[in-house]
């Protein structure tokens, strides 16, 4: 099957560095004090702290996950370095695909000024995508090649199953694996849909791959949300080493607010990708 | 029941001018050559096209509807052009109520961080929600009391019945009646919820309105989309003059492309607002 340029880039990177990425969620009160000494505008303390990030974790790394709300938060100032950030590793690491976690989702018209605002504008490679609208809403996104899509199917939150576990009546599966379904087998024409699962729900995962094939799925909710890394790998790779991207944001950016911050940021990194053996997928 | 403020201050512009708002969703192509003329700037352009809108229909809406994605593609003048146009309908008609058309919704802590963006920073009084993750994600918005939030139920799209309208093993209901009944006894203990339902579908829109007491409803995909403001009308409304938000953009903004084009906006929403009598409430 064709298989878009993003996600090729994804399943190179996979084959090179592994299958963690690094979500860029900057929060100023998180940041460390030097760098907000060092540069005074938001826009710069935030560039400065993703860069940071960036430089020591890139050759560890399948992706980096940008979250824009943390920008939008903040913003013109956060947008311009949300902006720049991308620019930065589009530039420096282009091996590197940028996954905007965006969570957007409208009609065609509107979804088409929304994929020219993250594609054109941004400059990322894939964005994340709530599935509600259906598919002709969401057509503008699908129809991006060489772009990746990655599609909402089980959150990593708590209450998640409030509405995605709900049963349907027809095909007495849960409503997450239905829309799994529906998007690798009508969404995916162009081959660059992906899923999002929480690693928090592993076994849900695991039903997933069973259904999807060999679709990305992109795992957030390690670490401070309670997902184990591990658990997600082998649950959702649909062969060694392939098949997933497991996020990590806080621990990895927030592991030290002194200087060191980038040196401990890239130790536990490493530290996280070393626990994840290959070992782990028949687990 | 409690209501919030930004509730009642629709209830209020329902009560003296009507149930039509305006969407402001700007389009560079589709501004008047005129206004490209006097302006150099994307955003010098927006806001002055905006501007110029809300200063001829002010007396005739009950909120303005911009859609975020409009101006996120134009990038960081866009979002300047937003904010600002919020800011001025803000301070210059601090009775009417901005409705950013977003469709937010991720995890909680992330939640929070868009909440922040469209509340606080841009100056929205309520914001369109993403149902899909469940309440505990959306709780960030829900806590804003004093704010408006409007969650997806039936979206205006052709293809919306896609997932919308799968049928639930439990209750034997369609999903978007679920959800709508979730949000009305729920979600909305803060009194601060509302529904998005589109004109499209007149049908379900009776129905959900039969479910859900006296929440107010924002009904897009009139005009353009092919939605008929009367039948919205006579189906959403809960009593005489109450219950719906009718929103319109294309066919105002757009009316003229010439330097007539404010002028021809309020006649087309002035006449739009005159076909829905009060008569039209129990066809």
């Amino acid at each position: 099957m064709y298989k878009g340029v993003c996600i090729e880039k994804i399943e190179a990177r996979w084959l090179n560095t592994g299958l963690i990425s690094v979500g860029l969620d900057p929060v100023l009160s998180k940041i460390p004090t030097s760098l907000k000494h060092e540069y005074t505008s938001v826009e710069d303390v935030f560039f400065a702290f993703n860069r940071a990030i960036v430089d020591v974790t890139a050759d560890l790394v399948c992706a980096y996950k940008p979250n824009s709300a943390f920008f939008e938060a903040e913003g013109e100032e956060g947008m311009r370095a949300l902006k720049a950030t991308i620019r930065y590793i589009n530039k420096a690491y282009p091996d590197i695909p940028v996954i905007l976690d965006a969570k957007r989702g409208d009609i065609g018209s509107t979804s088409e000024a929304y994929a020219r605002a993250v594609f054109d504008d941004l400059g990322a490679d894939a964005v994340t995508i709530q599935p509600y609208l259906g598919q002709d809403a969401i057509q503008p996104f699908l129809d991006r090649k060489d772009k990746g899509i990655f599609v909402l199917a089980r959150t990593s939150n708590v209450g998640s199953g409030e509405f995605q576990e709900l049963v349907l009546k027809e095909s007495g599966e849960a409503l997450y694996k239905h829309i799994a379904q529906t998007v690798a087998e009508k969404w995916n024409a162009n081959g660059n849909c992906g899923l999002v699962i929480g690693a928090t729900y592993p076994e849900e995962l695991k039903v997933v791959r069973s259904l999807v094939g060999e679709m990305p799925i992109l795992i957030p909710g390690v670490g401070a949300q309670g997902g184990d890394a591990s658990r997600a790998v082998s649950a959702g790779c649909y062969t060694e080493g392939k098949g997933v991207i497991v996020n990590t944001s806080r621990a990895v950016l927030y592991a030290s607010s002194e200087t060191d911050f980038a040196e401990k940021a890239r130790a536990t990194l490493k530290e996280l990708r070393d626990s994840i053996s290959v070992g782990d997928l028949n687990r």
